[in-house]
């Protein structure tokens, strides 16, 4: 029996002795002169170098995922950090790569986003504040290109966007409800033509989405080109190339598109780039950052947003699909608590064993683990262990996923480190060693776009069938008719349920999927298909975290959790 | 005769091998573990080195300003970077601190702020761009208390805040007319209360003008919470520490209030550090940056916003005065064109020699000059010299100077970097060798707020009086019974001419300065007093720089000059 270790998250973060960040380099055969230092522990790894990689192997690609979250936890980061390190623990050469948090729920309610416990990426406060700006640079790009939209309308507009449907909006990385819908360009003349619009948080960004998907600057160039700003009176697409946003544009983001490399607390490399949401984004780091790191490591382990029927169906067929990448295995983590809130507990009862509840809640893991076979990769339940939870729960988890022959480990890397997950290591060196991938996506391009919508609801989230207003479905023809119909799918839901309803637990079935919205992500090169309220601008809660955040008189930051 | 070198700014950037900048550390005597590098060629000064350099003996204390500006240019920054250079050249050990340019005019009209030709300051790319992510942490402070503001009114507003009375603004650091008059939080209930609001540029926040008038992280923390946010209904006074703002809006700041140190083309030490506005706020870059580089240089060449009449005054009168800085020595820049279109030359003439202009342009300077002794520094003029200009016209600005009993040198710093201001940096250092500054401010602190407004207007602007509506001198008086009377006070108007009027060139005399607006800017500790047209958010021009920003084949930016 493990506990869970008495120190904060920050306190563990900063006992620890960063590694010079030249040093962990050096483990990825990473010349000095080829890493763009940010102070001691931080750095960028150059586009110059990650070219010279191109002829190499690659390493084996392991997806960390999840069952369906509840407010219990999950601890998908931690599981991510602690596998990477339990592989070096038992001697490979593994690294990790995740998404870089947003400020936004730093200071709202979420907390951070780089770990926990002894499985924890470093330097915590600096990757949750500023890291190494690419937010910053990322909603820079996006508001100038709106910046450029209102100006090519207010000087002479010869594209002849129409001011109704301009669909770009703002960005801003901040929990700032207010700004979701405004309206711009009031008071007269000199401010242009007023006209509704809105901030969406940064990691929403179409531009983010772009970034994590870009292979390299000119990609990058190319897709921020092809974004979708909005139409003409007779419905002529305008893009961003058309009004000369994608150089600078690109320029913007040139630094940000190297990959942030830092370390684990065992010293352990990690790259952490990119960050888009995984509802109305795909949820995963950047495609640079992890084919770079399947170069200069044997096991890459990455992971993916929310549940495995959004992140990991996402980083499957958008991510792996348009990168060409070729994952050979998924850990689907799971705790206790949340198992049991799918098996009907409320929170408060937490605490106390419940095994018949494990046992119901399972249903959720079992329909992720059937999903996951359905693209192709091995598959292992990891039980990331909290000190609440009884040996008779842990049993139950272990001998049921036995039944559908998936095996379940216990990992206690959040107070052991990469020491709680060497068996977890083991199994999936076990699982991946001396094979193939056998990846496939779930769908292929040439089906029609409504059908991949439908194959997804199906399949992923066991609906009975999907439903559209006219209106909708003119849409969705319309962008199949245009040419796009190649395009995979986004489908933005509730995270919550594999319905569209939130409060649906365990394994809704027989649900209807009723599409609100579709809108072509042209840059990020998906159809995004909304289903459900969907928050793009999240609010601050009635206390935030940031009432708490402050520096100390030493200069630490405390409040960061 | 010297003539501008041929080659662009950023091809004689790029052409430059900049030194590690831990040997730029090393000639400032700072160890390699006080040094935050940002890749090789930037790095932060760590606050705790800075505090241990609090004994030691400052050196002198050196503003370069101009006469007013004209669409000719006076080349301030260049010639800050060329005088620090030629005081190292003369074997002096001098440094420069100077402001870090905002994204916004990099991507509209005026291009980089790096200096130019062979007085630079490098990587110019990356100080125009995001360098070390300073403007960033401020618009991001700014944000944060805004989002705060909104969610303390939407959840319970216990402090019972009046919605039509929230004086805060967003910010961005881009120019976007479209933000400058908004309405947010429409769309119901969920979305807060509608009001009016509006972005400004990073520079113009007063967020900015704590960052840079802060003396350490405590002080800058005590000036974020008493910014005022808005009032009640019954006109109490809301601040940004009521609604527990000030910390969280440190915590981001906290890396920031590190000085930038960069290297001039000739590796000589500068600080870029903070970049607030020159009508606005006070136009001068962090105390932090120019109290620190004091303690490690016997020369500090620092500049000033706008001309003399905005920028010294409130370099002098804020930021020396608040700081306890005691300025040696004024450099005042004037070039020939400049002094042409003051002599009432059009701008397509100013190729062909005219020494009557030059001249009549002359009285222009003068009033500076006569200003500048009015604060009990030592003056230059310098002539920054153009190819055009021809030696009949530099020896008219000399002799005139000569009656003036100062002397006017002629700089070639563009063309020839350090080696073109040996003889401006040997006058400079006979001016304050030897000599205690004998500087003080215009008025003292105990005059009443209208008087000291009165005092600018008259012997700075040569102003007969200065007028207000009867709301507004009520306003000045409520502040002045409030216990602010103390505060200086920082005058925004237009920077092309003496008076309010932007079209008055030379010395315009018996104008009468209007006060139209006034607003406590309680965090920056200074009154501000709006007289005429002040632009907070710029917009872009029609064919903005932008257009033309790209990067190229081998990933370097191209466009930005």
């Amino acid at each position: 029996m493990t506990t869970h270790a008495p120190l904060s998250d920050i306190e563990i973060a900063r006992a620890a002795t960063a590694q010079p960040i030249e040093e962990i380099a050096l483990k990825l055969d990473i010349p000095a002169k080829e890493v763009v230092r940010y102070g001691n522990d931080k750095a960028k790894i150059k586009l110059s170098h990650i070219e010279t990689l191109q002829n190499k192997p690659d390493g084996k690609l392991i997806l960390v995922t999840a069952i369906t979250p509840t407010p219990a936890g999950e601890g998908k980061t931690t599981t991510t950090v602690g596998l990477g390190d339990g592989l070096n623990k038992i001697g490979k050469n593994a690294m990790i790569c995740i998404r870089e948090p947003s400020l936004g729920p730093c200071f709202g309610m979420k907390g951070g986003a780089a770990g926990g416990g002894h499985a924890q990426v470093i330097p915590m406060e600096d990757i949750n504040l500023h890291f190494t700006g690419d937010f910053h640079a990322i909603s820079a790009a996006n508001n100038l290109l709106a910046a450029m939209i209102d100006n090519h309308i207010y000087w002479d507009n010869t594209t002849g966007l129409d001011t109704r449907r301009i669909t770009w909006r703002r960005v801003m990385d901040m929990n700032d409800r207010s700004l979701r819908q405004i309206t711009t360009s009031q008071g007269g003349v000199a401010n242009g033509y007023p006209r509704e619009g809105g901030f969406d948080i940064t990691p929403a960004s179409e531009v983010m989405a772009c970034f994590c998907l870009a292979t390299d600057l000119k990609d990058l160039r190319r897709r921020l080109g092809q974004i979708l700003v909005g139409f003409t009176r007779d419905r002529t697409a305008v893009y961003a190339r058309d009004i000369l946003a994608d150089g600078p544009m690109t320029a913007l983001l040139k630094d940000a598109m190297m990959p942030n490399l830092v370390q684990t607390l065992e010293h352990n490399p990690a790259f952490i780039h990119g960050g888009p949401f995984a509802n109305i984004a795909h949820g995963c780091n950047t495609v640079i950052a992890t084919k770079t790191a399947l170069k200069m490591a044997d096991y890459v382990i990455t992971e993916a947003g929310f549940g495995a029927d959004l992140g990991a169906e996402k980083f499957f067929d958008i991510k792996c699909r348009k990168a060409g990448l070729a994952p050979h295995a998924a850990v689907l983590v799971a705790t206790i608590r949340a198992l049991k809130m799918h098996g009907g507990v409320a929170k408060a009862d937490l605490g106390t064993e419940n095994v018949p509840a494990v046992e119901k809640g399972l249903s959720n893991l079992k329909r992720h683990v059937e999903n996951l076979r359905k693209f192709g990769v091995k598959e292992v339940v990891a039980i990331n262990r909290f000190p609440t939870d009884t040996d008779a729960e842990i049993q139950c988890v272990i001998e049921e996923c036995e039944k559908l022959g998936v095996r379940a480990i216990e990992a206690t890397h959040w107070a052991n480190g990469g020491a709680g997950t060497t068996a977890l290591a083991q199994h999936v060196v076990d699982l991946v060693d001396g094979t193939d991938s056998t990846f496939r996506t779930l769908y292929n391009d040439d089906i029609s776009l409504w059908t991949k919508i439908q194959t997804v609801a199906q399949e992923i989230y066991g609906a009975s069938e999907i439903v559209a207003d006219k209106k909708i479905r003119d849409q969705i023809k319309h962008f199949q008719d245009q040419g796009f119909g190649h395009y995979p799918v986004c489908i933005a839901k509730t995270q919550y349920s594999f319905s569209t309803d939130p409060n649906l637990k365990g394994v809704p079935t027989d649900h209807v999927v009723p599409i609100r919205e579709v809108r072509l992500s042209n840059g990020a090169e998906f159809l995004l298909v909304v289903c459900g309220d969907i928050m793009t601008m999240p609010g601050l809660p009635r206390v935030p975290a940031a009432n708490s955040i402050e520096v100390d008189e030493e200069g630490l930051v405390q409040g960061l959790f």
